[in-house]
């Protein structure tokens, strides 16, 4: 048995109005900050991930695939990246 | 005049309750998933940064120090890593 550390990037599709990246633009001029641009905003979730061996099986990938797209994230608005941590 | 995407990951510090992640574990078992654990949420935030050369000069460094510090992250209960996304 094993553990690792995985982390899930989700952020907003393109298209998708994002609201927390439009208020922390509107900020940035109070900074005296003009040269940033384009914020967008998502969520980072870490955790660990007990599996059997040194590689994950297939059932193993399909239950982390799973938890990504019905608790991690919502496929309708949202994209994410699963990586492993070192 | 060049511009890079930073990559701002915001993550509550060792011994804060993360209340999301522990509201993630609880959801967990109607999953029927018990193979994960220690669920950190925290925030993750792009930008585009305008810089001057190819690598960033002190005062543009300190720029993004500033905005981490004071805008995308609260220091007291909160640690960030900036990278560069390439």
């Amino acid at each position: 048995m094993a553990t690792s550390t995985f982390r899930v990037n989700v952020l907003l599709k393109e298209g998708v109005l994002d609201v927390q990246g439009k208020a922390i633009e509107s900020s940035l001029p109070e900074l005296g900050v003009s040269s940033i641009s384009n914020v967008r905003v998502g969520k980072l979730i870490e955790f660990s991930f007990d599996h059997e061996g040194s590689s994950l099986t297939d059932e193993e990938q399909t239950k982390l695939t799973k938890v990504c797209h019905e608790l991690f994230s919502n496929p309708v608005i949202e994209s994410y990246t699963l990586t492993e941590v070192k």
